[in-house]
């Protein structure tokens, strides 16, 4: 979560800090995906992450609707687990010469990501929620569903055809 | 994943690579822990991360198991994903002076480190069966079924309590 959890005093803040974190992460992930698109060529898994990409553009909007609802000025806070985990995305893409373990590899690192913002929506929905902003929680709630279904689209298109091919 | 990625030609070498890397990750995970409940006051978490890191122990033993089975030499390749969980978890650690707000932290960056876990095992798990190992992934199962645990048992600590104190 960065430099300035110093600052942080009350559960406010720290739900003010977190949002921060997740928006840098989702940001981050704009960046990402399209570089993954670019190295997908399972033309499902391609589409899976332009999809994503879309998506992903919204929860930047709805996280900023948040930080709106909260009367906190949407900032990011430098956050080293998406930049990690991001991180290991573009090795494994930059260095797997056969398409279809690429693939594979691919498609894992995607669900590393989502894992990552599932358990970040789950805190703040949490944290929301006891703070008495359930309206909050409310917009969080639909950004979590979407990350959800992002991974299990992921599962079963890994195990119906990605797995399968890579292993051949 | 770190450097040696370009060594992954085939989806053995992928899942051998991702071996290594969740290998690197609960030994770095033993190394947190004592500090996430030296840093916990609240007596159930301070006692849900004892437990846990009795059960660390046995997934690095697993993990070792599986190598072996594998017939793999047992190796970590540096994981710059859980590097950064486990920062943003030390940082949050060191910087809030507020008790309740800090147990509330703690359990939250804990779920992050479970949550990359439950990704990486749910994976090696497909990749072991695809690949003709389901004695493999039988062996992960027991890892990703104790992860699983482990982040419910947070989520319910942390809605039962935790979260409470935290925002009085």
């Amino acid at each position: 979560m960065g430099f300035f959890s110093k600052d942080i005093k009350t559960m406010d803040d720290l739900f003010v800090h977190t949002l921060q974190d997740i928006y840098y992460a989702e940001k981050r992930i704009l960046k990402a995906l399209p570089k993954m698109i670019d190295k997908a060529t399972d033309s499902t898994l391609k589409q899976a992450f332009q999809a994503h990409l879309a998506e992903t553009e919204g929860h930047v909007t709805r996280v900023e609707e948040v930080f709106r609802m909260h009367g906190a000025e949407a900032k990011t806070v430098t956050c080293p687990a998406i930049d990690g985990i991001i991180e290991e995305a573009e090795d494994i893409a930059g260095d797997i010469a056969d398409k279809e373990v690429l693939d594979a590899a691919l498609a894992a690192a995607a669900q590393a990501v989502e894992h990552y913002e599932m358990t970040r929506y789950g805190t703040l929905i949490a944290w929301a929620k006891r703070l008495g902003r359930g309206d909050c929680a409310r917009v969080l709630e639909r950004n979590l569903a979407e990350e959800k279904a992002a991974d299990e689209k992921l599962t079963s298109i890994a195990e119906a055809k990605l797995n399968i091919r890579a292993a051949e």
